[in-house]
């Protein structure tokens, strides 16, 4: 067993963060805390489905983290396995008692922030800040990872009053809705019996307050759109040109007019715009990045239908080529209020827990759902649980940070769930 | 012959306007005029290609103009046989002696526009503006009519001199580039060796100047389009609308946005849109009307298929059905220099012409070259010639009036022509 | 007294139904039913504030239907007094017994809808389908406004056991949101204890449903923008014009793509958008009909706010002026539930009542909320009650027709409360 | 002397072209071999007005450039003195006898195109291709400056014959329209009596035709825009966003859609965008290259503004802030046709030309036009010549190549001008 805590791992886990499909290094450290245990690990491409691991990053910049990794690990072995994005592993804890498949999945993976070097943000005047340019747990993934582990540690020790197994997903990719469906597809949860994801901070909350379910992950869908116009001079013949960036202008404001839904929340955002190749010359070329989202998968699928027609139109209407890359996706789930409110029941006594949150406004999007809906099709019951905290800074903010405790915190209750999800069954 | 002079026929015209494709009451007129000089006169059906009949009114419109013209007419025998819009007509004035067959055309339609009801106004004023409102004589389209007429009676008093044969087509629809495609179609011009258009006004130019050539006569096109989308209540299911008039707007912003064409003159005008039909419904239709113009007929043509790309993809981006429908157009034309040159030669003798423009700057559009191309491609030659006056208000306003010495002056330079066109040929 | 029954009452309003302002005949009748019964009705510019007479028809259409109206009444002399669009009236029921002053508003204006003629529609068939073409009662107030009548003859026929006194109040131009801001102004409604709105229809509940509250009436405000450019010759000079069409069209895309808010329902629509003169012709001048709607006050004021950025940027952008008037308006509300929860108890025993709907899912606009806000600002209660029946057509469509037993039910519910009231007051 | 000859010095040139304001190698170059004639060389802060100094590269990559330069060249003393883009030179030869003052300009900076790597494409089969990746000679300006050098020599060799002063100016930064203002406000041209320009290449004519005036060389202003708006994310809060592409996306729109221009050629190009900074995060920038051209310097303006205009309403419309930076830009010139021809009659006799082409249809931009100008304004004349040939690539594509014999021709004609230019001044 190692010997750094929780909170120490949290703090190794943030200074050298990894964006989704390269948590190259992430995963070989988890995969060592685990085997200490003795646990077995699975990890490498038998956990994923290669046509459902969406939006990988590029080939160049795959390989330069798989690069970085290499130097940055102590076990470049385990990181040769995972060459590609197969990264994120897990492990089965059994107990010495029979009874259900409990799934719980915590998720790895950091945003594209470059971390605030200011002696005002703790993990810089601390020492722990990211030591990736561009890359930062600016979402709590770190302390999510290091729970994961804390948790197996707990589980581990308690083996012998354990009823049942505790199926334990490190996911990567969770940002841009990307690792879950991969994982999924690969079968990795269709036997579960109950399955439950979780989230730390998110909303101003007194520490101590439990959410048991969650409302508001609305349905998501994100896409790359690339327009192929073809250049020609601005100022000597223009009428040779098929402006893209026309069609791509075209697109955005078309796209920001899709009608509202009247059944629920909608949403579509143009994250991301570039075209064109010289002042002087018709843009011959754009790139879109696009996100769709619903409160409900219907609503969701009603606006990435109309996105869909807005980007096909566009392109025609400037005779350019277009193609267009699912990234990304996951739909909104209805969380099991049983198992939710025997949850709160599980929770509440416990030490340092003050209040129940029956229902938390997650209000993100968050594709443990894929893992969620899955387990609902086979039988199973499922939740998204909350551990929030007054927030110093939003999530995905460069001077985001976390109150450490919530990671002792949400060991203890995932470790009771997991002791006593038994009785829930027997009910 | 009739007692009135050609100023007061112009001045009847004036008072009796009548738009494209009704000017029932003023074909009448010519008619008789035509008639009492012992002319015979071709009008009606034969005259015309239905199908080539392009902007015709609708049929409301058509039929109240036809019941107005009956009215206002004293013979109602010659206008039933334009039912349908057969307007327009036509008359060979044979010489005593052999030669070439030259046609001249004058146009007779009026203008969309209310005359100004302004004793600065002298057709106000001296009382003979227009008795039907929405059409006013504001593009000297009577003085045309009224120089016609004059014409074929000099010819008629001079057919012994004259050698050959004046064709003398009163062309209806000239506004909106209707009327002259249904007349050529109908093959009426095919054998003309000589073909001369002319317009009075259009420029500043002191009276006395004879254009007798024009060029900056653009291609032109056009068209209506409809956009048929989907009501739904706007406030209580946005989403179930297809919104016609984003589609329409949509298609405004990107005809404007089509690329200039290097290789000469364009342009695109989207003149009129109506869309919606309450303000709290999803506007379910939209309807535009929209012009394209050219230097050339190439540039005019790129025009309207980038035109035609742009209201289809409108029309997808938006779900909505969509027609469009041709409503008139004609391409530009080069006229041959050699007669116009020898026509200069002719009229700077005559008295009153003080001035030849070898170029007229003609500047708008004119449908008479769908018959001087028709008589080109036949091998014939054409121009169009001008007759210009210094202008009190533009054309097409509502206070426009002309220098009626004009009609005086056009009728001499044409008489004049006719009896020496047989010597342009012998050169 | 009338020797009309309220259906007969209701079909006579359905022959003569008046859009907003114009309720000249209709108003005339109320009055002399009321006054029939021996009540004091008032009417006329008393009961308005000029300037918050919001949305009134344009002068020559407000003259047309007060012509009208002076054919068709026999009481000329009423309808003159309320010449200019001070239609609407008001009488106070004062019971035997001291208790509170409960204010009751029904809405007696028609929508613009020329009404189906065909004998599948019920009132065309049995003869008492609108004879005026563009009107048509086709949301329910002509029945509406038989209740108010019917309520009146109940409470006089009931006066010795009414504690209290109940206002009741014939609100003309609720469509468009338009009537009930003048009155509210006029300061009618400030010392009423309770008030209560109702509507019948609207949503597919089975006869005997009683609403007793409810949600979803989206505050909405309604403009009516115009943009003034310059004209010129779209072949000629492009260049000299100011195109008020492409301002519009732009405005239009953009007010489209106002974002979305996230604390609920937003909604905008440009319902009708009247553009340019002539084909050839850079578009002079552009009218637009435009309303946003928010789930709450803050939410429309947001969509107000945004779009009437986008309308003035839209206009500098083309060098176009521009000018925004309000046409009507309201906001939400939230009804008192110990009223509405009170009102529930009264009403469900009686005869006809099946099922009592604690919260009604409005979904429209519905200006009463201005007088209940009134109310609730001076310390009274409100609330909106709806009588839904199954639906043959939607409302608003020209085959919308009613149950008419609801007339019956409305009124004994109504009757009920009035004389019930002082016993919540007392609770 | 160098012992390179003309063509090995372009060849150098090609081989490390350099961008403007960044043309240090370059510069350094030309005053090593024009110092090795005896002659002296001005460069260096004291040819520049720094706020003049239109299009600056960012400080990064200016300092890169200058890094770059200083490891590449021999003579780092000199190029430590063009540091901040103060690069060009010029120099004068005097002629051994009193005549006029005449000036020749040819530039020196290079495309931003990356040259093509393929054995096709003789620098790179012939080994002389560009080492600077997004730098290449595509223009012929690499021949224009060892023209230049030659012409030195040449003028040089024949000092005694000269009558009057050559001035010769080796300008930066001609794409983009950057380097002329600068060098024109620093006064250096005022005093010439005559000044000449010149283009190789352009336009397909056989090898030996010499144009002695150019037209088409349109008025053009460059200019950049940023958008500042402000982020937000797209799920929870978009309402809360400033949407910096959407008012870029508005803006591209509304820019393309400027009104043609009646009296000549107008062009508007927005040559890239860059907006956005992640998928769910509403965009809070936006960046735009945009360019306006205009047959003459009204019809620019003319653009510029409506630009200026399109780009503040479409910053307000979403309220971001914004910013324009003008990058360059130069106005259309008249050749003065005696000059022009003079100069036909002086190079028709010369060995190699084959065809005297009076008026050259130049096309494109070209900032010489600002030292024209200011010479004209001072009561010189000039003219911009052409020294076409057959082309195998279009310019600014990665393929472009050259004739190098109009190496040679360009020398002998500006040669003989210089020799006989005081002939013209006798005249």
């Amino acid at each position: 067993m190692s010997s750094k805590t929780e909170i120490e791992l949290r703090r190794e886990f943030h200074t050298y963060p990894e964006s989704g499909w390269t948590e190259f290094r992430t995963t070989a450290r988890i995969i060592e805390e685990l085997e200490s245990l003795g646990l077995k690990v699975e990890y490498g491409p038998s956990l994923h489905v290669k046509e459902k691991m969406f939006g990988l990053p590029d080939p160049d910049r795959l390989e330069a983290c798989y690069e970085r990794a290499l130097k940055e690990s102590d076990r470049p072995d385990l990181i040769e396995k995972m060459k590609g994005g197969y990264t994120g592993c897990l492990t089965r804890i059994e107990g010495a008692l029979p009874g259900p498949l409990l799934g719980i999945r915590v998720d790895i993976d950091c945003n594209d922030v470059t971390e605030a070097a200011d002696e005002k943000h703790r993990p810089f005047r601390e020492g722990f800040a990211s030591v990736h340019p561009g890359c930062m747990h600016a979402c709590g993934h770190d302390a999510h990872t290091a729970i994961g582990i804390g948790l197996a540690r707990k589980l581990v020790e308690m083996r012998d009053r354990l009823r049942g197994t505790v199926l334990l997903v490190f996911q990567p990719g969770e940002e841009g809705l990307r690792g879950a469906a991969s994982m999924t597809a690969a079968g990795l949860f269709s036997d579960c019996d109950y399955f439950i994801g979780g989230h730390i901070g998110l909303k101003n909350y007194p520490f101590g307050t439990v959410g048991v379910s969650s409302t508001g992950i609305l349905s998501s869908t994100k896409l790359d759109v690339f327009y192929q116009g073809k250049a020609a001079h601005a100022g000597a013949s223009p009428q040779l040109g098929r402006n893209a960036m026309a069609a791509a202008a075209t697109a955005v404001l078309n796209l920001l007019a899709i009608p509202r839904h009247s059944d629920g929340a909608s949403r579509i955002n143009i994250g991301t715009l570039e075209a064109g190749s010289g002042r002087n010359v018709i843009p011959d070329k754009a790139r879109l990045t696009i996100e769709t989202r619903g409160a409900t998968p219907a609503i969701n699928e009603y606006m990435e239908a109309a996105a869909n027609r807005v980007i096909k139109a566009a392109a025609e209407m400037y005779e350019c080529g277009y193609s267009t890359q699912y990234m990304g996706g996951a739909n909104s789930v209805e969380c099991d209020m049983d198992l939710a409110d025997w949850i709160g029941e599980v929770a509440a006594p416990l030490k340092g827990v003050t209040n129940i949150l029956r229902v938390f406004p997650f209000g993100g999007g968050e594709d443990v759902t894929t893992m969620m809906r899955d387990v609902q099709k086979h039988g199973g019951k499922v939740t998204e649980m909350a551990f929030p905290f007054p927030l110093i800074a939003p999530h995905h903010n460069n001077y985001f940070d976390i109150d450490e405790n919530v990671i002792d915190l949400a060991i203890r209750v995932y470790t009771e769930i997991a002791l006593r999800i038994a009785d829930f069954q027997n009910k």
